[in-house]
């Protein structure tokens, strides 16, 4: 290899309430070098994603935290430089999960070839991956959104919201609403075809949903918590479900969230709240890349990315999108 | 008939927070007498329960708010002294929704007879009524509990969660633990074989919780929501359910409730919060009254009763449900 320095960015100081540059630190270590059975990538991109901040405490959770004075990790995905591993060869395109770094040590079992041909790269980590995935077991199987129904989905000018109201209306949703931070992201959700969209800070979320569905919600596809999760209990129909994906609102409380003060309502609703992870939902893996492969074919989706170039900007991305400067997906070209 | 007064027990004025005798007004009126279709009943006992509380607030519910100045209604059951339908001689015992009053007009689709040679007859109102299929349907269908898995239950000592814990035993639950509002009450917990046990006053609900249940919990049954229901989410294993049921906590609140502050952690441990009414639940009822009368035969199932004499006592009762004085079911012999 004619390279022989690797940049990672390691966890220096866990974050109290928002995290800033100075939780990072950029280090210099060698480029590795594969042992038997092993690979060695050369990250393009990686991915930066909400639920990082939650592994940057020092909480037992369904992911152990990030370990201090270490590289931090994530989807990622490159090219393959040095193979020990049978089925991989150098010029290989894979996804993996240790991103944060320019040179990745890899087991050939965490790594997953993919075609460079059929769709841009970048689409493997985000509307073909984990990010579509999320956004379609979410709706249709923890959801169970049902054709005719209307749907909300906050923070939906991201990555994940913004799939959720296309795939909910190619599924037949009656009505999709989305919230979003900024008058450019709501125009941009009527261009992507909800029905109704709103800038959360135009005032009470309660209140704007209520104007944008006026006869009441199904189905709720939250990535924000706090307020716009009682908005939701306050606007769902009898028997309405909330997939609960993420409650980005929360994150950098060093508080515990009042909010929603109005839970009681499930009861005489009927209502179902149900949190999930992307990780369970593998088996639908399948008929969901193929779905969602036509969709992209046929112009169905579009979908966002926020690029942001440098490992070393990576930690400046990461709070980027904690402040919701991103339209779609945030990545790091690496 | 003999006499010709009817006593019965008007909403006098909406309680703002905990409400007490003066919001409730005994008024005589002439014992009506049935036109076609209909019969007279003069009630026998009548249900006080939890969610009378949130009827007599001038909210839109699942059920319609208490009117001012007119009678309150629920569970009755009583005998037929005079009728004008088909099916329904005087002396039949029936049971029926127009409690709060000595004599109830009914027209006969809103009286089902009961047979009072199979059991006591407040076992229709309570354990093979529409509480028992309560604790019934929520732990079974709502929360799905399986064999071997560990169950909690709030308000263990009331009529619904005596019925909860007891079920789970029975269906193989392999830890059952109840919370409760006294030291004789939870002494009769364990009387009714539940594996622990403690009295939510000696502690951070959340401590005598891990206590209990120190591998923690996969299903929460919830009758009183609030510090409750932020301690069962806490100890909830990953998957778990709470099949909520009632927020007693939370009925007199003035202000709203703040939210179970750790509601986040739904999404890692991939939880499950379900709001439930009886009433969606019918079809159970027959597999329900089969199992239950069953349990009550062979002695596996105990309930018990906290029987208050006379209708100008019912706002009493009522108040003492409140206030959780009473040992299982809280009825009135009217």
């Amino acid at each position: 290899m004619s390279v022989s320095v690797n940049r990672e960015i390691h966890l220096a100081a866990r974050p109290q309430g928002w995290p800033t540059t100075d939780n990072f630190r950029l280090v210099e270590t060698p480029v590795p070098t594969p042992g038997p059975g092993q690979l060695v990538v050369r990250n393009q991109y990686m991915s930066v994603d909400p639920y990082m901040r939650g592994r940057m405490n020092d909480v037992k959770s369904y992911t152990p935290p990030f370990a201090l004075d270490a590289p931090l990790d994530g989807g990622a995905l490159g090219e393959v430089v040095a193979s020990e591993a049978d089925g991989f060869a150098p010029g290989d395109i894979v996804l993996h999960a240790l991103g944060w770094r320019e040179y990745a040590l890899l087991d050939a079992k965490g790594a997953r070839k993919v075609d460079p041909t059929l769709a841009p790269v970048t689409a493997y980590l985000s509307v073909l991956g984990m990010t579509g995935l999320t956004a379609y077991a979410g709706l249709l199987d923890v959801a169970g959104m049902k054709p005719g129904e209307t749907v909300f989905v906050s923070a939906a000018a991201g990555a994940v919201g913004s799939l959720v109201g296309q795939i909910a209306k190619l599924k037949g949703a009656a009505h999709v609403v989305g919230s979003a931070g900024s008058a450019a992201k709501v125009e941009r959700l009527t261009a992507l075809g909800f029905d109704a969209a709103f800038d959360y800070h135009d005032g009470p979320v309660r209140q704007s949903l209520k104007t944008a569905a006026p006869d009441g919600i199904d189905v709720y596809f939250d990535n924000v918590g706090g307020d716009h999760l009682e908005a939701a209990i306050s606007s769902m129909r009898p028997h309405g479900r909330a997939a609960i994906c993420g409650m980005i609102a929360q994150y950098n409380d060093t508080e515990p969230a009042a909010a929603p003060r109005n839970l009681a309502m499930v009861i005489g609703k009927r209502l179902t709240l149900r949190g999930f992870l992307v990780n369970d939902h593998g088996g639908l893996r399948q008929t969901f890349v193929r779905e969602m492969a036509g969709w992209l074919r046929d112009g169905s989706v579009s979908y966002d990315e926020t690029i942001v170039d440098g490992i070393e900007n990576a930690p400046e991305a990461f709070l980027g999108l904690l402040r919701g400067e991103n339209l779609g997906k945030m990545l790091v070209r690496v």
